[in-house]
C-alpha cells in the first residue's frame, strides 16, 4: 500500500536519514530518494531522575544537556556540575539518547523540587491585571539581573560578515533543508562554533553548553547568531548565559525586543547582505 | 543610551507592535519604524488550576486552548468540554491572556494527576535499548490508534493549489515577517480557516480548536497545511485530531515521516510551485 522505506545515510548516519518518496513534478510522479534530518528524543536526567525530554537532532548531547540546564536557570555555571555522562542500563551499558548530570547536592535538590522557583516557568499571574508580557519580563528581571553597560564595541562590518559566515558553514549540511543553525562568534567576527538542530532552542543550548565546556562562560564578549527569528525564549536563554549581542537573519517578536531592552542585550534582526535593524542597545555597534 | 520606543500598531493593535529601530544599510545608519509580531504569554487553566503557559500571538485564544487540550491528549473531543471562558480576577473582571476550561469531572481529575499517562509526555525509556524514536512511536501508538485506510482521494492539482492559497491569504499579515501560518482545507482544496502565530505548534492548535468549535472533528476529510517544516510534534497533533493529510512547504524530520507512516497519515513536503514530495501513504493522492 505504501512505498515507505528508510535507512541511515552514509553521508552522516547519525543526523541524516534517507527515505524513498513519491516525487511529483507537474503531472508526473516518480519514485526517488530524499534526505531527511534525523529527529530523536533526548532525555536529561539529574542523577537517575528524569528532568526533561527534548526532541533534537543527535550530536553534541553533553553540550545540549549543559546548555539546557544553564538556560533554564537550573545551574548558574560550570561550578554547579560535578559530572555529565550517558546514563547506563542495569547491565552498565550506555543508554543512547539519555544523559545523566550529577550536580552539586544543593543545586540538585533545589531543581527537583516542583515548587522550586528555579524550576517553574518564569511567569506569575498577577491577580490585578492578568498575565502579560510586561509583567512576565518584570518577574524574570527580579531573578536574573540585566547585563550592565560595558565597553564592548562591534563594528558594523563585523555584523555584516556574520550571516555570510554562518551561511557558508551551514552549506555543508544543507541537503536536508530541515535544520536551524546558530553560531557563536567572537566580537571580532571569528566563528567559534556552529550548531545545527531541528529545534531552534536546541541549537542555542548546544552553543551555550559548548561555551560552558570551553570555559567561555559568562560570554562577556561574544555574539550569538541564529538562522531564523528571535522569540522571548531565545533572548531569555541569552540573558541567563550573559551573551551581550544577538543577531538573527529574520524578525524578532515584541517580547524578544522588550526583554533584550530590559536585559541590556543588543538585538539585531533582518541581518541580510549589507543591511540590518538594531532593535535595542545600538550603542555597542559602531562605525 | 538607547533609542527604544514601542507602541501598538493601528493596523492590528492586538497582533502588531511598532518599534523604533536603527536601520543600517551599507555604511549609513538611520532611525525608522518597524513592525514586529506581538508575542504574549497565555495560560490555560483547568478550573482554577494552571495547566500550561504558552508563548503565543494573541487572537483565537479559545481555539488555542481547545486545540491544545485535544492535541495533548487531555480531551478526546468536544464532549469532554463543558465550558471555556476567560478567567476572572477577584472582582469578577476578565483576566487577559488566561483561559479557564471546565471539563467533565472525570476528564478533569485525570488530567491534573501528575501520574496520569495522558498528562505525561508520550515517551518511556526502555531499559534495554535506551530512548529512541522507534520506541517512542511504538509507545504512542499503544494509546492512540492509527488512522484506518479510507476512501479519501485528493487530486494532485488540489495539492498544488494549497500553497498558493495559503500564501495569498497570509500576505495580508506579512509585514512583520515573524509568523508561522497553518491552513485547514477541505479535500477539494477549499480554505476553511487560516491561523498565524509566532509558534508553529500554536497555529496548528488554533486550527484544531477551530474544528472542534465548528463540529468538524474528527477531521476525516481535511488537509492541514503548514508554512514551515513538519516535526514529530506536528504529526502527533494531527494524529490525535485524526487529520488524514498534512502538507508542508518545507522538509519533514525523520520522526515526522516515521510517525506519519505508522499513523496512517499522508505526509507531503516541499510543496512549492507545481512539485511536491509524498513521504507516506501516497495512495490518497491521485491524478
Amino acid at each position: 500500500m505504501t512505498l515507505f522505506h528508510s535507512w541511515r545515510s552514509e553521508l552522516d548516519p547519525e543526523r541524516v536519514m534517507e527515505v524513498q518518496v513519491q516525487h511529483w513534478k507537474d503531472e508526473a510522479a516518480t519514485s526517488r530518494e530524499e534526505h531527511v534530518t534525523v529527529e530523536e528524543p533526548f532525555e536529561v536526567r539529574l542523577g537517575d531522575q528524569s528532568l526533561a525530554v527534548i526532541m533534537r537532532t543527535p550530536g553534541h548531547d553533553v553540550e545540549l544537556a549543559l546548555g539546557f540546564l544553564l538556560s533554564e536557570g537550573i545551574i548558574q555555571g560550570p561550578q554547579d556540575v560535578i559530572d555529565v555522562k550517558n546514563a547506563q542500563d542495569e547491565d552498565g551499558l550506555p543508554l543512547e539518547n539519555v544523559v545523566s548530570v550529577a550536580l552539586r547536592r544543593t543545586t540538585f535538590q533545589d531543581a527537583l523540587q516542583p515548587q522550586s522557583p528555579k524550576f517553574e516557568r518564569h511567569f506569575a499571574v498577577s491577580a490585578s491585571c492578568g498575565l502579560c508580557g510586561k509583567n512576565s519580563i518584570a518577574d524574570l528581571m527580579l531573578s536574573v539581573p540585566a547585563l550592565e553597560a560595558d565597553e564592548l564595541r562591534i563594528s558594523f562590518e563585523t555584523c555584516y560578515g556574520l550571516a555570510a559566515r554562518l551561511n557558508a558553514e551551514q552549506a555543508v549540511f544543507r541537503h536536508t533543508g530541515g535544520l536551524h543553525a546558530a553560531g557563536l562568534f567572537t566580537h571580532e567576527g571569528e566563528l567559534l562554533a556552529l550548531r545545527e538542530d531541528i529545534g531552534r532552542h536546541n541549537a542555542v543550548d548546544k552553543l551555550i553548553g559548548y561555551g560552558l565546556e570551553k570555559e567561555l562562560f559568562p560570554f562577556k564578549e561574544h555574539i550569538l547568531m541564529v538562522s531564523g527569528r528571535t522569540s522571548f525564549e531565545i533572548i531569555q536563554k541569552a540573558l541567563l548565559a550573559r551573551i551581550p549581542c544577538i543577531a538573527a537573519i529574520s524578525a524578532p517578536s515584541s517580547m524578544a525586543v522588550e526583554l533584550a531592552e530590559r536585559g541590556g542585550i543588543t538585538l539585531i534582526g533582518f541581518l541580510r547582505n549589507r543591511s540590518m535593524n538594531i532593535y535595542t542597545h545600538p550603542e555597542r555597534i559602531i562605525h
